[in-house]
């Protein structure tokens, strides 16, 4: 039996800089897209460079140019760009007279420069490459190119785009580059893009068959398969568990209400245009796609007097709303227009507000952990105390940022805080994700709210008999179900933990004649509640083999007639774990336990070991 | 132990005669009117009449008078009807010129008859009542008031009404009254009346907390409280389950799409007015709320391409759809402008049509008689052979046709044919079940579709490899969940059988020094999946019974020292069957195995004596 394949183990560690953090970066970034501008020039004379910014992988540069830029120019202008950053040339910052910076670009013939330069605000700065090449640029640089490692760049991709970002005007070609300030910052940054596209959910999900988008259905509004929809309910069905036995109470609510709940609610006043647009002709008899549920759970709290013995009320629905992106920002499953919240609104009194944070504190946690989201941070976003956008007394400010602040060091999590980051209307905890690629995701929130209850007038009878008013969390361990999925199959790049994947186990046949002990075998695996097929393409083994590692289903077991006579299952877990022949019943066994207790394939396989 | 309480078991049967099919009832209604607006005139000199046709139930008339009638008035009327009846007065009719009609309302000085008179088209009739009322009338009526039965008629409540529905017209007292045949339907009548007020599922949806409606949310759109949530999800695991086990595959889908999605379905085109008002200005840019699914599924099988070794593909999904009925159509639950169809969509191949049918029939018969709707009869919608609104080939309507008529008559159903009642697009099976007032109601429906696999240019491909189109079919058992509901709740009287009971039992102590023993046995009966409470109020005995009969929770266990001792319960019935004491483990077991069975409580009870 070989040990488990695990070629990321040994990689050494390389940490990336953030771009926004390392002003080094920058300017190394900076400086490069300078360096090519002045490459392309070179090479291509009357070429005439526009604009060249650093961004978050890179830099670019935009080139009005007769023609598109090929594969080949792009390996000479990387070549020339080597030639420059040898020759150390320094970067020079020099201050002009608007008129002078005219006359300079008149010389140049790039009339392009004239319309930046009457958008700049004086002083007018150029920065010069050696004696050879300036453009105007307010920096900053790094000071020579002898700053600029050679094997610490590349250039990635040409791509039209239009002057000023208006498509009435020029088009021109972008040149995409990447710059580092380290040959293994680059390497590790080229592993990382080759992995997500590897991992690309949105490939991943195409060739797994779990969900489709159609042009007439409209973009951002994903169409769930049936695979996909099995993972979807095991995701609500996983959750839904952990919240019933929590005291959690399921509600269904439509998904539209007349604009005069989210007026009382002042969704429409603060979040209209994140809305579809209104149904109707007039607001007062208009109807609207709700884009949260919190005001539909409240008219169900409110349906009822409550007493504070019934209280906390935690109402949970998973709620799908709608919120109208610009259809330009739409990719995935990451941002779509319609998504469903695992939302719930608890109706708590003042005095259980800590403990019943704390409560959904854990609550989320134990779900991150569940799914193998195990790195994670808390983001405490607080209020600005400087700023006066926030309502709410200050009394109950102090007391939910308290709530928070106790929940997060009682169960010692790691946390960061977020000044200036709570809501207008109260405190909240965000979990804060990092992926196998080390990218960071939002994904659960928790709010403490004290202005709903208010705008709705919320009560409850107090022990004296006194109507008092209760407090609001909201909360989303998961926040999107489609987001959390777009994640998840990024993060098992496809390879699904037995309880979550789809199909979990095949059974694959030397030949025809094993088929109904796999069918009967299947069947029986089936009674236990596992999700077995058989394959009855009739294909050769390695083609069976071949195709179920294409599904990513988790566990292949190859029956030849061997197996039949002694009632077992040669075993095979991806990724590429030969586990050997083990009994049937003990396979079931297994799987069933590792079913149970969310096992990752490492304890499924050591198990099986 | 007593037996089984069952006061309607020895009713004699009384069938009520629908007024749609009986002349003589519209006779005795219309003639009934018209005696009333007699009596009236008599009692209430100057009192002015209108209109008084016969309705479903009976009759009414528009009377214009100074005052309300009040509930002494309705006695003083009613009295003077049997007078005006017992008088055998002839009813006579007499056809009179249209200005001789004019110089008699004239002399009456009624106005109101002027009015209508102008609506008239000649011959202009009359109709006597002896030689001392007349009135405006196309008749028919009964020979003489010797044919209306003094002891089959009542009076029923008075409403406003304005003058030709038009509200900025005269405010007028609509009387309404019922009138029948014999006594005996009157009684009939009266007694279906009560029983259907008791079962009103509005009224006892309220007192059960399983739904409310919330004006700022809207009218028709229902919000499900955790105990309806229950229920709903009780409904739909059952129906999963039975899909599930039949090759159905859920989806999910979203609750929007482009308006031309719904133009190339050509739903859009025949239904705009039934649509929520599109979301944005243009067609072309424009959403719309979903009315029904199949357009989706449709995206979803379109996605890849099928092999005939595939289908059917049978694609499931409770998928909640939006109609935009007029608010005044809509009362509780059984019209709403929000409902979740238990929809799913086929495809398969025109050879797999006949048995696909008969099991799609199958599966409805098999779900009705589980929910205990076994009165039940089959509609086949059929086209009507001399109309051309149809469209598809004739061999492929006389195949559809075929289908339906095979399944129901392999399956042995109850049916009649209903000529001219097909879609457009193909003919279709619906289920009419009678509920305990003997009111019909359609449920579930079954449509054979050519169309739209032809509109979205479906395809799969056939065995020799060529490119074939599959045939369609639409079905939903339940129809719309939230109507099934309504209905379920009035034909159980809110007694839901113990499966789909939102609490199964409740555990009523003595005393307070049971409490222990109670949770202990609430906590082990939780772990075999029923769903128990315990009234922990400390309450009388008396005053828990009370409330669990109130809150019609079907099992009851009372616990008294005894219990405690010999670990029994003391087991109560809903409604109204003393069992007696049982060890715990058998009331646990005869539980569960009533719920896996879906029992009724009869059979409940008598595995429990």
């Amino acid at each position: 039996m070989s040990a488990p394949a695990s070629v990321e183990q040994h990689r050494p560690k390389v940490e990336l800089p953030r771009t926004s953090e390392s002003e080094t970066l920058k300017k190394i970034r900076h400086t490069m897209s300078h360096v090519m501008a002045m490459a392309v020039q070179t090479l291509f004379p009357g070429t005439q460079v526009t604009i060249g910014p650093w961004i978050k992988q890179g830099f670019y540069y935009d080139f009005d140019s007769p023609q598109p830029f090929s594969e080949a120019d792009l390996k000479a202008i990387k070549k020339e760009m080597v030639k420059i950053i040898k020759r150390k040339l320094p970067l020079i910052r020099e201050q002009v007279s608007r008129p002078e910076a005219e006359r300079r670009i008149q010389a140049l013939k790039e009339p392009y420069k004239l319309e930046i330069l009457a958008g700049l605000e004086d002083p007018i700065t150029l920065y010069h490459l050696g004696d050879e090449w300036w453009d105007l640029c307010a920096g900053p640089h790094v000071e020579s190119t002898a700053d600029l490692n050679p094997k610490a760049f590349d250039l990635e991709s040409v791509a039209g785009a239009y002057w000023r970002g208006d498509e009435t005007k020029a088009q021109l070609q972008r040149i995409y580059g990447t710059a580092w300030e380290t040959p293994e910052q680059l390497a590790e940054y080229k592993r990382r893009k080759e992995e997500a596209l590897r991992r690309d959910h949105r490939k991943l999900g195409k060739e797994l068959g779990l969900f489709i988008f159609s042009d007439l259905v409209g973009p951002g509004l994903p169409l769930w398969t049936p695979k996909g929809t099995l993972l979807r309910s095991l995701l609500e069905d996983f959750l839904k568990q952990e919240q019933v036995q929590r005291g959690y109470q399921p509600v269904v609510t439509p998904h539209i209400g007349r604009v005069d709940l989210f007026k009382t609610s002042g969704h429409w006043q603060k979040y209209k245009d994140d809305l579809f647009p209104m149904m109707g002709e007039q607001e007062d008899e208009g109807f609207v796609l709700k884009a949260m549920n919190c005001p539909f759970h409240i008219q169900i709290y409110k349906a009822s007097l409550h007493s504070y013995r019934e209280l906390p009320i935690r109402l949970a629905e998973f709620g799908t709303v709608y919120r109208y992106e610009q259809s330009g920002e739409l990719g995935g499953l990451t941002r779509v227009r319609g998504f469903t919240q695992d939302d719930a609104h608890l109706f708590v009194t003042p005095e259980q507000l800590n403990d019943e944070f704390l409560k959904v504190v854990d609550l989320i946690q134990s779900v991150f952990r569940i799914l193998r989201l195990d790195n994670f941070k808390a983001r405490l976003s607080f209020r600005d105390p400087d700023s006066d956008k926030y309502i709410g007394s200050e009394d109950a400010w102090q007391k939910a940022e308290y709530a928070i602040q106790r929940a997060v060091e009682t169960l010692g999590m790691d946390h960061f805080l977020g000044i200036g980051e709570a809501a207008f209307y109260g405190p909240k905890l965000d979990f804060i994700v990092q992926d196998a690629l080390e990218r960071e995701w939002q994904l659960g929130t928790v709010q403490v709210d004290y202005n709903l209850p208010e705008r709705f007038d919320l009560e409850y009878v107090a022990e004296d008999g006194s109507r008092q008013r209760p407090v609001m969390i909201h909360r989303a361990p998961f926040g999107s179900l489609e987001r959390l999925i777009g994640i998840l199959i990024e993060e098992y790049a496809g390879d699904f933990p037995l309880w979550m994947a789809p199909i979990q186990a095949i059974l694959l046949t030397v030949s025809d004649e094993q088929l109904p002990f796999a069918q009967q075998v299947a069947s029986d695996l089936r009674l236990q509640g596992l999700r077995v097929e058989v394959d009855v393409s009739g294909d050769r083994l390695g083609k069976q083999i071949r195709n179920a590692e294409k599904a990513k289903i988790p566990v292949m077991a190859v029956i030849g007639a061997k197996e039949v006579e002694s009632d077992s299952l040669n075993i095979r877990l991806r990724p590429a774990v030969d586990v050997g022949s083990l009994p049937v019943s003990q396979v079931a066994a297994i799987l069933t336990q590792a079913v149970q207790n969310y096992s990752d394939w490492q304890t499924t396989a050591a198990n099986l070991a």
